[in-house]
């Protein structure tokens, strides 16, 4: 499938659930731009406006090429106009922007946009039934709004750092960071999620609307009964490593290979036929491990005798008697096993795609997955300013001579 | 605030983005219940159907006075009716829900809700225009989709657990789980987002849709550039504990009463004032230290260093270095500390609020912020059937004798 930029940015399926809908981008980083990635992936035409030198997601992680490969997918189905805000004459075309978009998402530092001519008033008088939809680390208002915004400290105050580590008393090793952009892009979702029910509010009511997302307070909505049982018992959650407070067996065991192994043994039944698969069918009646409650308050003497098994297979062996014998299992995929699994390959969420810029490569599919088809990307990350011409001549209607004098101030 | 169940459950201010839209659940566990409590939180009318014996998370977690108090959030802005699924009668109850329903979200395994006479056919033949969204471990197809699906599974599956771990040779500890139900959750967010689209093209077209949800791919969507990494260049992403593969110094730190602190030094000016906080300047000319790459090389040694540093200092007499020298940290937050935090306070994020069942207890606010106000609960998680006789009589118009026949022969 080649989907080389220039044709289709914009121009989704119309059966594509936001087809028709114009959304505007001043973002960077992963917060604002994954929002509208999601967006674009459901089918709206995303304009993305970057400062002239790009931004700097285009350089982050590994490079090929001499650009990021993750741009290829954090870009896909956009358009990028390059536009530097700081220059008389960008105001102008932001708000010219606004007049035909339905949603703006942003990711500067609360009042930064104010600040540059484009606070709400100005957003609102170009666009009277703008939703806006902004992304920050603490949110808009409140004592902290102005702290500069850390995705690693965001996870931290969120409460999600604290609970991703080992038991207390296990290791003196730090609290491990979630090994992605977990607030950054929970964040991003939610800033979809409140864009496209503002806009179902638009066509209700008429009427324009403003989503605030603090990168904290996603991370914090997912600490589930943390705060009432706090609230009530004054019980303060801590951190299990690799087990679950409330089942065993659940963990992940290591194979003879070195393979991280998850087996999830917790029930009685299951245990049962795990104990048996181990040529250990004693444990199953012995009192430390009968019964859930005796397995939780037993698990670390449970893991090990486990461990001790899982170490004399390798995990290719593990995971057949495991299989065979009925017990849910998997081993702890790499980006290699997934872009090899057969389930991921059939629903279309490893896709290989022929990208302008870079050639060959592999894009996710589209979550959720909407009609029962899996969506092809309509386009890869464009380069900076790609969509200039296009975007202010074919769409704003710029006179050439225009565009060339905005080039020549440096605004683009 | 009192905020009695029985009351106001399904009336949300007519301002609220989904107000005037009704969500039928037939969910149970995290994924689809988070997904309707979300679009509950933004105003939709939710309606749970739950077996007689309650949703299990209703006894999940710690408990008080009987209960979860998580389910005391959980299962908010919703109205509660039990239905046995398996009873001759449940079925027509749930088509007459559905008829006057705009969405259906489920989380049954792929293909049970047909088994029991509610497959789509049924369903749109009740309610044509209805927008359906189900969510499942694997998919509604492909060769794993009758799978059982554990969250730690389908979390390991989508890649997350495999880069939640300390880096390769530092350990023999396992990788850790994120210490909450993150494929779960972040799957509910999803469905919210594709109900919401859904509706949002139904507005336009008149036509409903389907939502297709898989927590393994919820995960996998969460990686970043790791696919078209893999894809191009054949990296594949491995953990890095509590640092950040791409910028140092950026790690959770121990001060000498054992907590954690995070600090993000990762840039030249930051580094010189934390060497020099430190006392150290001269670290901020080593080597080994100058520069963001050779910080990133010698990262170890250069975490060493500070957590050597940090060692002699308690947390608040080290966060108050770090604050006065303004060098971006944080403590690792517990759920104390987030119901303590001025910010989390002064946006809503955490009220307290008066549960019918369980007194006074915190709730965590709405997500995203809507129109610059912290949403109120509207009410808290009701007892199993609460609201039967207001759904089943006021809402379908069912007699009192329909009823109560349902209810002597243990539909409800």
């Amino acid at each position: 499938m080649d989907i080389s930029h220039t044709s289709v940015a914009g121009q989704a399926d119309a059966r594509a659930p936001l087809a028709g809908f114009r959304i505007l981008e001043l973002g960077h980083y992963v917060a604002a731009p994954f929002a509208t990635r999601l967006l674009a992936d459901l089918g709206a035409e995303v304009i993305k406006v970057e400062p002239p030198a790009g931004d700097p997601v285009r350089q982050w992680g590994a490079r090929y090429k001499g650009s990021a490969p993750w741009w290829s997918v954090h870009a896909r189905n956009k358009r990028c106009i390059s536009l530097d805000l700081k220059k008389p004459g960008a105001r102008e075309v932001v708000l010219d922007l606004v007049r035909g978009c339905d949603a703006l998402v942003e990711n500067y530092r609360p009042g930064q946009l104010a600040k540059l001519g484009l606070g709400e008033e100005a957003l609102r008088a170009a666009r009277p039934d703008l939703v806006i939809a902004r992304i920050s680390g603490y949110g808009q208002d409140g004592p902290d709004r102005d702290k500069a915004a850390f995705g690693v400290i965001g996870e931290a105050i969120g409460g999600l750092r604290h609970l991703t580590n080992h038991a207390p008393g296990t290791t003196d090793l730090p609290p491990v960071r979630v090994g992605v952009s977990i607030g950054d892009s929970v964040a991003g979702i939610y800033a979809a999620l409140g864009v496209v029910a503002a806009l179902l509010r638009r066509a209700r009511t008429g009427a324009g609307g403003d989503i605030d997302v603090a990168l904290t307070e996603s991370v914090f909505s997912l600490l589930e009964g943390a705060l009432p049982e706090y609230g009530t018992l004054g019980t303060v959650r801590q951190p299990t490593g690799g087990a679950i407070a409330t089942a065993a067996p659940s963990n992940a065991y290591r194979s003879r290979d070195g393979i991280w192994v998850l087996i999830a043994g917790n029930s009685d039944p299951l245990w049962r036929k795990l104990a048996g698969l181990m040529g250990r069918p004693d444990l199953a009646e012995d009192p430390r491990f009968v019964g859930n409650q005796h397995r939780v308050a037993n698990a670390r003497e449970l893991d090990g005798l486990i461990n001790a098994w899982t170490g004399t297979l390798d995990a290719e062996a593990l995971e057949t008697a495991l299989r065979e014998a009925n017990i849910p299992h998997t081993r702890v995929f790499t980006v290699a096993d997934i872009a090899a699994d057969p389930q991921m390959r059939a629903r279309g969420m490893v896709q290989e795609v022929e990208d302008g810029l870079l050639g060959p490569i592999l894009h996710p599919g589209v979550v959720p997955r909407v009609d029962g088809v899996p969506n092809a990307p309509r386009s890869t990350g464009p380069a900076v300013g790609a969509d200039n011409d296009a975007v202010l001549g074919e769409m704003l209607g710029y006179e050439p001579a225009h565009i060339a004098a905005l080039r020549e101030g440096g605004v683009l």
